[in-house]
């Protein structure tokens, strides 16, 4: 299968790119740069510094013999969208290629409009070249499952049967979502339903939980082949920052009470479920959604899961609360339903103490490389706080 | 009160305008002139030549001895949004100034997508700026009803009561719209709502149905103070442009078998209803939605309709179906709640045979002024037809 991956540079692109073309998969790999760019931007990084793409996949290629096509260049640039389907002619687009965390886009007017143009926009463009260029690709594109927000009611992939003063239909999942990434995630969604009910596009939107994770099998291969782990305020997912503040002797900062409620999927399963979305494909026309993740955590409960696992490497870690810089529910019923992808073969990799463990010894072998000012966030929901200074 | 109106030289701004001056209100009125230039772009423009909006704003003071403020800009341009807030401290915002046409947004991905930025990004600056400078100013926001499209269950005013597995929530009513405009207002929908939310500002969604109609009161003062009156394909109305084409000879053209509903309203009640929305604000922090439209047809039904009003006047009219260029349900259910306007008072206009008299009457008078070649469609929603030349 001919798959090419857009944002291929990424946290998950990148290992999915290389996951895919070692099972025997021809893989484009797509990027523009621009999320280093928006790293430096607030001061953060990789933990361990990556090299440029076009040299990590040479070097994936010296080491493995499976040759990664890089096609360098920005999804908002219609021209350059539509070279690459017509140079590479895929059988599915991966699409990651987004601007990824809520902290960014609520930093200002700016952030948020930057966020959300780049997200639609580029989105759009893929959408028309699809159409006009390869209108049977599959476009398997990453949503979150923050696009639904937190409901009194269970979630369900995507549509949700109703009934309704007597008569029933079955409908897309109201969406209620919490900053203007993840609104630019729904509008995402929306826009690629439409295509595929007007123009007989098909896709699968995946609905991703909250990842966390280091290694996959792939990073293993070479040391110049890790993955950009982030573990700041704007960048890192909450589980990743807690191991890494655990190991630097900081306190983990919980969010308000840590009430809140979230799926969650390690960065290998997110590999597992993309094929399992690949191998798989809708219908010409259809548009379904997947929900992404594979258990339900309470964030306070994930940093006593975080201090119990270092306790176990003999360090002792304290729990901190901190006014909430977010505007959510910190107490709400959650429920999310995540049958699709097991039904498709999915095993979950559950978190255990042992796979804490190893998070943990690996991010305290790389402690010194952590800069600690970028842990604490500096982003507030209600746009009191200025946005950080570029560095 | 002092309002201030977004994209007050349109066909519904202006009306709207000189409506709530005279009714004792100090009214702002803010455009930049960009729908004339998309009106010509496509070789369309108003049926009756209309000055350029400073002359009319002083024709009007002079007529009526009521100021109309002028603000001359982009709301692409934050730091003129920004400006305009501050210099004229609004209780209120009506907020018309958008892309308006369906077929526009569908002629290619350069229409498309300037339609969703224009849009998008237009409401993210005007909501930045109401947070930071007048956050208790009501945000009256023009949607459409096509956001819901036609599910086969009764279309609520913006949130449905939902039943789930034995548990309850009241949540966003469910979107499927039909076109990139379309789509466009479900983004705005969902950034205002995240807005209210988060920030608490206040805001009321009206979600219009299809207007119709020439005159109001006070374009009736002058006939220098008329509304741009469209019946083009593109930027035209569907009862407008059967009234239009009864009168200058032409069949009236029906897309598809006509089976398509949709709810109607006069637009001398679109002015009603966004007054009984300015007097009547939500709460600090509400995001209310309120279904704007007042009877529903289907289109073959109103063709009929303008064919029996044209014989009264002795004029025969021929019925023509052709091929549908949107894609769309032809054959649905229809029946979409419209309470809460009419429980804040609104006493509706309906659509009689006088009316419609009045309307062809007055269209027969200027039917020299029509450009026959603009009225057939020349977009498709499936992309096979390139757009039409600039003129």
């Amino acid at each position: 299968m001919r798959v090419l991956v857009l944002g291929g540079d990424g946290y998950l692109g990148w290992p999915m790119s290389m996951y895919l073309a070692l099972k025997g998969d021809d893989v484009g790999v797509l990027d523009n740069g621009i999320k280093r760019r928006w790293e430096k931007e607030i001061g953060g990084g990789p933990l361990i510094p990556i090299p440029p793409l076009p040299d990590r996949a040479r070097m994936f290629g010296r080491r493995t013999g499976r040759r990664l096509s890089v096609y360098e260049g920005d999804l908002l640039n219609a021209v350059f969208v539509r070279r690459a389907l017509e140079d590479f002619s895929p059988d599915a687009v991966v699409h990651f290629a987004e601007q990824p965390s809520a902290p960014y886009s609520m930093i200002d007017l700016e952030h948020a409009s930057a966020t959300q143009h780049n997200n639609v926009v580029g989105t759009l463009n893929l959408l028309f070249a699809l159409r006009d260029i390869c209108p049977s690709t599959h476009l398997v594109k990453l949503g979150t499952m923050g696009e639904y927000g937190t409901p009194n009611i269970d979630i369900e992939e995507g549509f949700l049967e109703v009934e309704h003063k007597g008569r029933k239909d079955r409908l897309p999942f109201p969406k209620q979502p919490g900053s203007f990434y993840h609104l630019s995630k729904v509008h995402d969604s929306h826009n690629i339903q439409f295509a595929c009910r007007t123009w007989g596009l098909r896709s699968t939107d995946l609905n991703q939980g909250v990842v966390y994770g280091i290694q996959t099998e792939e990073t293993l291969i070479d040391p110049n082949l890790g993955t950009s782990f982030h573990y700041d305020a704007v960048f890192g997912t909450v589980l990743n920052r807690f191991c890494v503040q655990a190991m630097i002797g900081e306190a983990l900062t919980v969010y308000g009470t840590g009430g809140q409620h979230r799926g969650f999927i390690n960065i290998r399963d997110t590999l597992k479920c993309v094929e399992l979305a690949l191998r798989h494909p809708p219908t010409q026309g259809e548009y379904r959604v997947f929900n992404q993740f594979t258990e339900v955590f309470g964030v306070a409960d994930l940093a006593i899961r975080v201090q119990e696992a270092a306790r176990e490497l003999g360090v002792a870690v304290r729990i901190r609360s901190m006014e909430n810089p977010r505007v959510e529910s910190e107490k709400h019923y959650y429920n999310p339903v995540h049958r699709r992808l097991e039904e498709l073969g999915l095993k979950p990799t559950l978190l255990s103490d042992e796979l804490l463990g190893s998070m943990l010894r690996f991010l305290g072998d790389h402690r010194d490389s952590v800069k600690r000012e970028r842990l604490d966030p500096d982003v507030n929901w209600r746009g009191s706080i200025p946005a950080p200074a570029t560095t």
